[in-house]
């Protein structure tokens, strides 16, 4: 019988072993996890709601569990027992500090700056301030008809279109203030006005939502319309984690189970309506006030968000049933904004490469460059996006979730108590590392495994194919049953009591992910017959994106070799885009002509990105004159 | 204590007296309702289901009430027991022969001939069969994007845009059928074309419906999209009746009751429905294969359809939220049809002058004619509008019900049993009478009781005012202890074994009726400075129009006294015209130019409408010079 089981935590990505009979909340504890609890684990307040995903534990005593959990795996972590390997889910309102999803403050100032010299301030949704005649029996045209003259008037709006909601509720607002209103009017089709709603007074400030739906992560920005103002913005884990940690995963949950694709729509939708009512309960807005959205997202998550079956996308000939999508209303998709508000999903290129990614292009300003520019977003895949004014081209590399901690044995997100900077003393092994937040470390973040696969090769403890070759005797090096494995931080140090090491399999890992993103370099600026030279600025956008080290992400030949003052970190450019579609009718026209011009290369087809890739699985590269601040390096050694 | 109980049965307009206690069913035989038994009045079938909307009933033994009908006032007429006065509501289900609205089908070979000299054939939704060639890794477009090239290249479609449900199933239907489709593509705005369904295979035959939402009775017309020919029509009563027979009823049902609009929303979609279903039934059709809607009302049932309060149409300035109203989809009404269907409701002019009349006038192609037209449409109301090419005003008098049955003692609808047609000896005060299907008379309907008033005064029953002033000594005249009547048919010949009578006050009320509608087309008349022999042709709609007797009608000084051969009858122009729309893009958009240019009259402003009514209080009328065919007899007299 097994006596020693793995409890996985998702979405931390953390794990321990603990023997059978543990409690969750001590395994839990030992992950590095800290749980809400008023009663102190007596199993009283019903705080420490955790919810069982795969694999059983014995419940225990239930009483406490409130009724809205019963049924569907939910467990007091306190009172269940482990019995097996099994994963659980942290619901967000049993963390004591809640680990929210990094977002990325940093462009509030400057990306209203960006906005005015490049585009337009017109919004998809404007609200304009009426004050309207009463009717009487001569001048007796239907409310929507004396609407529409004053707007024709005030605002040069011609051939006012309506929808349900907002007619239902024109009549009464009228009469209810003195027929003294807001008009709440969408133009998010060209030379095409739809009344959204009508507000009673004047001044009422209305509000957009720019989201980015990532496969890991949801962010949604807040926009007060009027100014263009990222009021305040929020993030989370995208729960249809639950159903797989990839979009290849995702699908074949959407294409072989009964329930899946309404499964991971419903994720998506609660995961963004959580984060619309956190955003509304903070700033004391209603449903009502939100009057527009901007969603981008890669193709799987927008065919997901959608209800659209995205089974096509993962097999050959990789088909998308759509790059170009509808603008839909609020209230269809079951999204807590006004049920009229025009919803309007950024566009993609093709199966891999999203709406994410003409949002950073658009971000970047890449499509209207004189220069050549390169895009490289790095999350749970890697794109790549080359091109100017002239032409462009993209393409998607498999990179793997390992930047985000995925497939690797300490690998973590980036949040508290993530070690996301390293540097090991050649001479004695000693590691000196920085975490989030200062905490004590529970496991490495993207980051700090690209600092990690440097250091340990510039310590001379792997060699260049990544094999453990390190000859210093050091508690740190160590031989396991299984595997070579290198202690980042001792047990006495830990969260969880355990040593944090990588392996020599984390070291292949990292490689071959770190090789798919450089090939993917390599392969564009081979089919547009450019070298690297030719790139005036490379844009690094993705999750880790402004804490990465270019030093020793070039050290690892992630990144080309070129001068480091070349590079632009721009965090989420994906929710930056959306921002500026919604904020600016002409930047979401540019974000259509960018799907349209953008072109995709299979990389698939043809040999030249196995080629490149297998010549990249090397530290940093097989041919070391592409990296020559490297090879000084190595031939020191 | 009360002994003797009204029983009033909807929403055929019966009513019978009958001692308290008195079995439901049979007051519904003696109010000449056939209801559906199975078990002889046992209690045992559960079939002769009734709805109790007023007043209150002894239900009585109930087990074999059927489950769906527990609750909400419904009982078995076998079964519950009168105990005081009473509306009952006759459910379609209970009726032996069901009595089906009269669909005027003489309007289905000549309707196609005029729509095509008038307009062209295309239809707001058509169908395109379309292969498309399979993609591969190099020709790698979206489905959609897929779909989109080949409609602009096989049908000039540019900027086709989707809805959400024709997206969800797209990619499974272009790969389950080897990418041989047929597109279904809307084009209800100019210009603009939305994918709203796609069908695997070609040549599947699609269909729309045209609506005509009337205040008492719904007709649906099932068309083919690709021949234009009507396969089909059904009619039945609204369901709306429940809640009060007229306009004005509804209205205060919708403001006042706390469910009220909900409740008319849902009666009118509960209405359609079920026409729907029986027309799908019949034909074995799929919802999925009705691919648009257009839907004529008056501005208060198309208020009430889409569930917009009408409250502001009943008080000064008479108000309607809208007389232009957007195109909703079929899935957001609750309508069965394909989900992303539009369902398109045809403008109105005002508040009392709606989407029925744009339809009527548009039929008759007033709005194109060189010559001066007038239409009249005499339902629950009674609306005018007087134009040709260059203008057009319209007018709604407050006619009642009357000529629909309603506020007459024997009044009923043209439905089997009613007396449509009569005659009185002036010698013997014998009556001579026809009746829909022949069957024993039940109570007169419209053309019934305008020849009831005609050969009354003719006879010389009554007078110029109305006032009984026979003096001939028959059983057929006698006075009660409230009022003089008229017997028109012993309760020897009758289904419910009574005299059915026509009462003076019936007889006032008649008259009141004809003189709103005639003192309205005077009114419109005098507006333009024109008299009656500029209009060259007269244009009869509603209900009752084809049974009129032109003759009679104009003898009561309800239609002008023209010239017979000037008088059309064109029965429901209000689903003809909706037709019209479904059919031609055209035709709608001049639908759309009609509801524009039309003035509306407010015949409560200023003296002349009243002024006129007072004159026309008289049979025919006061001024004998405007009726110089009815002088000769007045002068008999």
């Amino acid at each position: 019988m097994q006596t020693e089981c793995s409890v996985a935590f998702i979405p931390d990505n953390l794990s321990v072993h603990v023997p059978v009979g543990t409690p969750l909340l001590r395994a839990a504890t030992l992950a590095g996890l800290e749980l809400t609890s008023a009663c102190g684990g007596k199993g009283t307040c019903g705080r420490c709601v955790l919810r069982i995903v795969k694999g059983t534990a014995d419940p225990g005593d239930e009483a406490s569990l409130p009724a809205k959990y019963r049924g569907d795996g939910y467990v007091l972590a306190c009172k269940a027992r482990v019995q097996g390997d099994i994963t659980v889910e942290v619901p967000g309102d049993s963390r004591l500090i809640e680990h929210q999803v990094l977002v990325d403050s940093s462009l509030l100032a400057e990306e209203l700056v960006g906005l005015g010299d490049a585009y337009p301030f017109a919004p998809i949704c404007r609200s304009v301030d009426l004050s309207l005649d009463e009717p009487t029996l001569v001048a007796n045209a239907s409310d929507l008809t004396r609407l529409q003259a004053e707007l024709r008037r005030r605002a040069g709006l011609e051939d006012l279109r309506t929808n349900l909601a907002a007619l239902r509720q024109l009549g009464g607002t009228l009469r209810a203030c003195g027929w003294k209103v807001s008009a709440h009017v969408a133009e998010h089709h060209p030379g095409q006005a739809e009344l959204i709603a009508v507000s009673p007074g004047h001044g009422e400030r209305k509000y957009g939502l720019a989201v980015d739906i990532g496969t890991t992560t949801v962010v949604v920005d807040l926009v007060d319309l009027a100014t263009g103002l990222t009021v305040d913005k929020r993030g989370t884990y995208n729960k249809q984690a639950r159903y797989g940690d990839d979009v290849i995963a995702r699908i074949i949950h959407a294409a072989e189970d009964a329930t899946g694709l309404k499964d991971l729509t419903e994720a998506a939708r609660e995961t963004i309506n959580e984060l619309i009512d956190r955003l509304l309960g903070k700033h004391g807005l209603r449903q009502d006030d939100l009057l527009a959205a901007t969603c981008a997202g890669n193709t799987t998550m927008t065919h997901l968000f959608l209800g659209v079956d995205p089974r096509h996308i993962r097999v050959e000939p990789y088909i998308p049933t759509a790059t170009c999508f509808p603008v839909v209303r609020a209230g269809e998709l079951g999204l807590r904004l006004h049920p009229g508000a025009p919803v309007v999903p950024l566009p993609a290129v093709a199966s891999y490469v999203g709406g994410d990614v003409v949002a950073g292009v658009l971000a970047t300003g890449l499509a209207r460059s004189d220069s050549l520019l390169l895009f490289i977003d790095i999350g749970t895949n890697g794109e790549i996006v080359l091109g100017n004014k002239e032409f462009m081209v993209a393409c998607s590399c498999s990179a793997g979730p390992c930047f985000e901690g995925g497939g690797i044995s300490n690998g973590m997100r980036a949040m508290k108590g993530a070690i996301q900077r390293l540097h090991i003393d050649p001479a004695t092994y000693a590691v000196e590392y920085d975490t989030i937040a200062g905490a004590r470390p529970i496991g490495l973040c993207g980051s700090g495994l690209v600092d990690a696969l440097a250091e340990l090769r510039r310590a001379g403890i792997i060699d260049r194919a990544g094999k453990f070759v390190g000859e210093r005797k050091s508690p740190s090096l160590r031989r396991t049953d299984e595997d070579w494995e290198f202690v980042v931080a001792p047990g006495s140090a830990t969260e969880c009591g355990r040593d944090l090491c990588i392996t020599e399999s984390d070291v292949k890992n990292l490689i071959r992910a770190k090789a798919a993103v450089y090939a993917g370099i390599s392969t564009l600026l081979r089919m547009v017959g450019m070298d690297l030279e030719a790139v005036e600025r490379i844009y690094i956008a993705g999750g880790f994106g402004s804490y990465l080290n270019v030093k020793d992400a070039v050290g690892i030949g992630l990144l080309p070799d070129v001068d480091p003052a070349r590079y632009r970190f721009i965090g989420n450019s994906s929710v930056k885009g959306a921002k500026l579609c919604l904020l600016s009718k002409e930047a979401k026209a540019e974000a259509e002509e960018i799907a349209r011009r953008m072109t995709y290369l299979e990389l698939s087809l043809g040999n030249t990105f196995m080629d490149e890739f297998v010549q990249a699985l090397f530290l940093p590269h097989t041919n070391l004159k592409l990296f020559p601040s490297a090879a000084v390096q190595e031939a020191i050694q």
